[in-house]
């Protein structure tokens, strides 16, 4: 990034002395905003088409400006333009080289407009794309969950609460409860979209402006659903990266939970399923070492959303109206959040259908630790004990079982009666793992038959969006 | 709270010691969960509806049922009802006393459900009601916002950006820019509202239950949407209590917007409104003060509600399906983030309809501070001159108002032509603060007659509620 | 709670209308801040007894505000105290009791102060006795830590980097590990400690007062080091509370690691240890379930701290000198944060001496999972080969050990040659869980002989707290 | 940065296919970490001297490494150094180039050490450097401050509470409360300074080696006063990181509330400094603006660093032991934590030298608002009233000042006898400004005479550093 025009400011009238230098790196924004250069030129078009439809631009004016916009979109493209820092921002930098091309229409580009709704009208733009790529990872990691959840729909492994074996689930319905929690992380983008779609070009710095602008046309050409409807509120609301950072965050919460159980199904004591070697590293020192990276890398940016989420929280604590330069801080944490979510859903999305599930194994831990325990006191309940007696039949077998490293299956029923009298040989039919699940035949229950269904409904809906 | 019950544990069976005393009461969830017993029971009488429904209960059971659920409500309501920490949360504690009151009928009001899905049912039911809750006084503020702004679409303040005296505008305006951030507020609270609209009622433990249960006859019952789509997500999400949180944290951040401004207007150094003495507080030492605490309290109180958004997504990160115990920690944030909206929010539309403008301290305010200096700018452009070369002379003009101590409308047009030949006598009109904000005429613009009719918008919309 | 003096403020002289009522609930922090009495009262003590030194109260009147006070204190002990919401907050309870106890000597007490600097003295109080009884809860359980760490030095488990078995450690290593992450926290504690122990009694409502106070005789009764050096700074300062929740925030983090570790140890997968009975609960619908919930639980609550740290910086934020009304927000996070450490630590100190390990378990986990591959490399080394390339040997002599399903003890000799031939017979020997462990002997590795001299270092320090 | 080394991985040995080219970017840290190569080399300059005193390495061995290292010290000054994501991190990066250039001997370095303990001693290297400039732009700052304490002591101003006129303060004494906030941050820092100077080194991967090494040795070329005491924790504590941000989360609240003061200051409004241009910028539309960018951009910036700080904090939560990838996410917030501070703290020290004070604005303000009000009140307490009756009668009469718009100093003695017939004549000297600061004339009070005392036992602190 170079300085030619160290003195050139767009406001320097009624100063006396230079910008501090360092004050003047410290202050500047181009080095992280250059990357709305895109959006900035689109809305530029936008208004400059406006002012011409209201007749402050000649269609000649408006042509050069159109070619000369589009030249410097070309130069930044191809890595031609300097960026200066003494222009402060993207906006000025790419107004500078305008008017250097065009000569004096360049300056009448910035009528009735201000870098104040400039800039609120440029993240958005931005923003409304990013959040189309982010759901577009998004679906195809949510695609990804519901074959492998009807691939592994009868597949059976350990449902936990609390880490501890609870009761066999479908494997595939775990997959979808994952697919659960992306479903409403959809919608919630989806919402922060259509809420952010509002145009605030023509707010100028805070008060709207006095040239006969037409509101309307500049939001309608631009894709937005309709003009802002506050002046003051329009040049200082955040509220969409703010919404977008929570959507986020919880996000990235959900990638976290996700994380966790494939570091713990890749250790050595769960060993549920494999991760390929081109999603894992290994150790520097230590050779046999072949580590779940991107699940544990993953977990670890849940850190980075929610901090940035909560540092625009901060940063609009208390501000009063209308723009304020604390905002120019708004746009690294909504930057590093949007390129967060990206990487991290492409990488979960490209991982998703390389799991294998170790079938076996997942088959045998669902068989140690009772996990059948409760459909034992469900069948006492049918054979008429009130539940909460039957819970306290089925506790002390367990025990029993404890004490002598036995599972309930394995029991005499001789044994089983023991505890309860009513207890007869069909209870082993339910003490079976598929006994088990597909006793839990209803929506939403973990039945593979259910199982399936669900994931049918999932297409249908990843289907329509 | 007393412990009548100290050993009657629901899950007692396997266990060979008694809970640790102290274990008993730091696990315990009632003294802070029995606020859901409400909800809880509601939500016992649906599921008992359904479970006599399909055969499970029959419908003198039901009856039974019916009966001693509300006799405890009517306990409760009246403080006649005994809560003991030893039955942990409100769930036991309600449940016991029905097997107290009913016998062996009571037991059986468990069957098919799980505390997992109850506490997921019993927490939506109630924020579903608390948001209810919410958006009234939302609503009522929003409408105190909108008379005030009618009533003051013609008093001229001060705009600021970077606190700094930028245009003139209109008090109504102002207000108005309030009333967005909160229409947006009301929008995400109601996205919310929707999302959690489904009933987690028959997810059961984990897994769901091998009961012939109708998820979608229970869920109709009390209200909800639908049943959840997957067993494992319905125990473990906690979704909304964070959506609603974030949700909160921008309301309260928008509420310390006002309030920082509320706070600078009543200054000696402001003095832009009054606020009745109802709603100030004075000085144990200094028998002059007159403190805006009200405003100053709820600035302060956007702290509680983003650290319970930040307690939240800390405890979801990284859990592994299904229920953990650590879920237990979302209800006293929860609760107070619902707590704290209402009484601020109460407080605002208390307060909105007592405050009063000092409307010839904002007008003289307005006329310092070269507010009109930007029209001045758009004149000279209108003038021919482009509207960067316009912003130059007036940067000039303003350099030399500062160094003589007077406004731009107080400089003689010799003076005024000085920095621009092409200055005429018309200049002055555009130099009134009644012809700056007229002149800001489009929609979201400043001119009185466009705050009247964005008001009259605001209205409607509060109206289509 | 009862408002017997509704109408009487200590600031009600320039009123002219009564506090609204809901804003007198919801400004009066008295519910919440009763806790600070005992402190509230001891400084009312010294500042009567300063006041006494000076002239201003003469020796009667002293002993009557002694009498008048120890009275409440005790009135208060005894639960016989009816607190006012009225009165606003413990402060101007206990003025108004003393006063309606002693007449017209009772009003005096407050000659010199202000309620800012009397509640800033009070936190100080307040939290200078409690992080007392944290650090003395924390030293007990790193007193338990040490003394498990003695009892397994010898017990080998797999070390874990990435969740994946990495090399053996001894389980009290483990332990010391714990130990340490503790021992900074005492640090932290014992710097916050020394940094609030300073007076801000006389800095009055912000800039001292009129009266010929002695600042450092109440500064001395008080137990502080000293007075504050500057009134505004003492009125408006709550690092100490930032400070605080900062490094309890750093020592839940640390329990929730433990917690984890806790956690996964008990699951049917990992087995490593046992918890008793009295500090799980079980499952109200799974008879089989005994649940971690104390680690779990305490997990959760390291979400609560942050969250209360996050508050009080949000609420810090941006406040001009000198007290706001937002500070009164300080305390129930604060406290809160205070509460859940001493009853966290509390948990972890009961809970510690009563761990058992299953050491055949931990130690057939380490042998599986190639724990001593690194053994091997160095093994390499020491016969000549760059590390590099013996990490390069072993990661290819691990392939072929996941490939056959033996780990590298129960390869031949011949086998192992394949990959380098400088393998002799007495590699064997490096193989060994023991041989591994024992190489480590340095200060801060793992060989058992160290274990126990880190020990041994620990308690000393804890001796000498 | 270019990647000629696409399948040279220092861990590859067991892995049978190359990792994924996005998840080699992904999981890549040499774009950020590449800043700590300075205490890398120094970091394995010492590591390698170790080696060499207890014989792993020979003289030569090592002063080929010595010199490999820093020619390649040399070309990353120089620019010259070709980075590659290939090669993860900076420690892979120079260990590759040191082989290339040296060749086996290369190998040899990474002896006894693993990236994990390297990695944790070259980020505690580097924060110490760092702290080291950040608290000298501190004490810059500090002597800033107490520079303009001395050169504005006898300059009155309105004290603040609840930002209402409070009671008159020397702006002297103001400043000194923002430093005695400063000199809590630099107290704060130098014990993270002291707690994090301990050497992991010799930790290893996570159970230190089976090399003879000397980690005393090692620690002490570095700097560090001992070697850190358990090799588990030593790879995974990051609490420095975390007590680091905590205290700049602190410090830049402070800064954030310097700023707010300065903003409102520099308002039309209060108008009771001026900043210098240099420190300011101008508007693109508003041709008068001049904005106090620098104090608003330091006041969003706490966001920044409170967002880091909750970043650290939830990626630590739940971590088990020893090193998990997750730590990655460690650097890039702790690293803009860093330069933030230095940057804020760089503009602040300059600025402060050219604040200046208007001091008839701030003295006029001052006289206005009731501010000797609390003169008043002790006034008629030495008269023999109690202070509460006092504060009544001055209640009083400030209701009439406010209904007659006149202040106490403006009543006739008439008047004031009216509300007390104590008052006498001699009450006009205790309600001047003079006679008020005057009076506060003890430790921590307004009076000149004590602001002057405590700069310069301020100006003492700063020299002894």
């Amino acid at each position: 990034m170079t300085d030619k025009n160290p003195s050139i400011k767009p406001w320097g009238g009624r100063f006396t002395e230079a910008t501090d230098q360092f004050v003047e790196r410290f202050t500047a924004s181009v080095s992280f905003d250059q990357r709305l250069y895109h959006h900035d030129i689109n809305g530029s078009l936008a208004h400059a088409a406006m002012l011409e439809k209201v007749g402050v631009l000649s269609a000649e004016e408006l042509a050069q400006i159109q070619q000369g916009l589009e030249e410097i979109r070309g130069e930044i493209e191809r890595g031609e333009f300097e960026w200066s820092v003494s222009l402060e921002d993207v906006h000025m930098n790419i107004e500078a080289k305008l008017t250097e091309k065009i000569g004096i229409t360049g300056k009448k580009l910035h009528t009735g407009r201000s870098r104040n709704d400039q800039v609120a009208t440029d993240i958005r733009l931005y923003l409304r794309d990013e959040i189309g790529s982010i759901t577009k990872e998004l679906s195809r990691l949510q695609q990804g969950l519901v074959d492998l959840a009807k691939r592994e729909a009868d597949t059976i492994m350990p449902g936990f609460t609390h880490l501890q074996t609870a009761q066999p689930v479908s494997f595939g319905h775990h997959m979808l409860a994952w697919n659960e929690m992306l479903e409403r992380d959809f919608g919630r983008l989806q919402d922060c979209l259509q809420r952010l779609n509002q145009c605030p070009l023509g707010a100028a710095a805070l008060a709207g402006t006095t040239y006969p602008i037409d509101r309307h046309y500049s939001a309608s050409l631009l894709g937005f659903d309709r003009p802002t409807e506050n002046s003051l509120d329009s040049v200082s609301d955040r509220d969409f990266a703010i919404e977008f950072s929570a959507a986020g965050a919880l996000l990235m919460t959900h990638l976290s939970r996700f994380s966790e159980e494939l570091v713990l199904w890749t250790s050595a004591q769960f060993n549920f399923i494999n991760l390929p070697d081109r999603f894992c590293t290994g150790s520097s020192i230590m050779p046999q070492k072949k580590n779940p990276d991107v699940p544990e890398l993953i977990r670890g940016k849940v850190g980075r959303v929610n901090g940035h989420l909560f540092s625009l929280l901060t940063l609009m604590k208390s501000q009063p109206l209308a723009y304020n330069k604390d905002n120019q801080e708004d746009k690294e944490p909504l930057f590093d959040v949007i390129d967060t979510l990206k990487d991290c859903l492409k990488a979960y999305a490209d991982m998703m259908p390389a799991i294998t599930v170790n079938v076996e194994v997942t088959r045998e831990a669902a068989m140690r630790g009772f996990s059948t325990a409760t459909d034992l006191a469900d069948y006492l309940v049918r054979k008429g004990l009130p539940f909460r007696d039957a819970h306290e039949v089925v506790g002390k077998s367990v025990g029993f079982g404890v004490a002598e490293g036995r599972d309930l299956s394995e029991m005499t029923l001789e044994e089983l009666r023991g505890f309860s009298d009513i207890i007869e040989a069909d209870v082993f039919e339910v003490l079976t793992l598929e006994g088990s699940v597909n006793a839990r035949n209803h929506i939403g229950g973990t039945a593979p038959v259910q199982v399936r269904a669900a994931a049918e409904r999932a297409q249908v809906r990843l289907s329509n969006r």
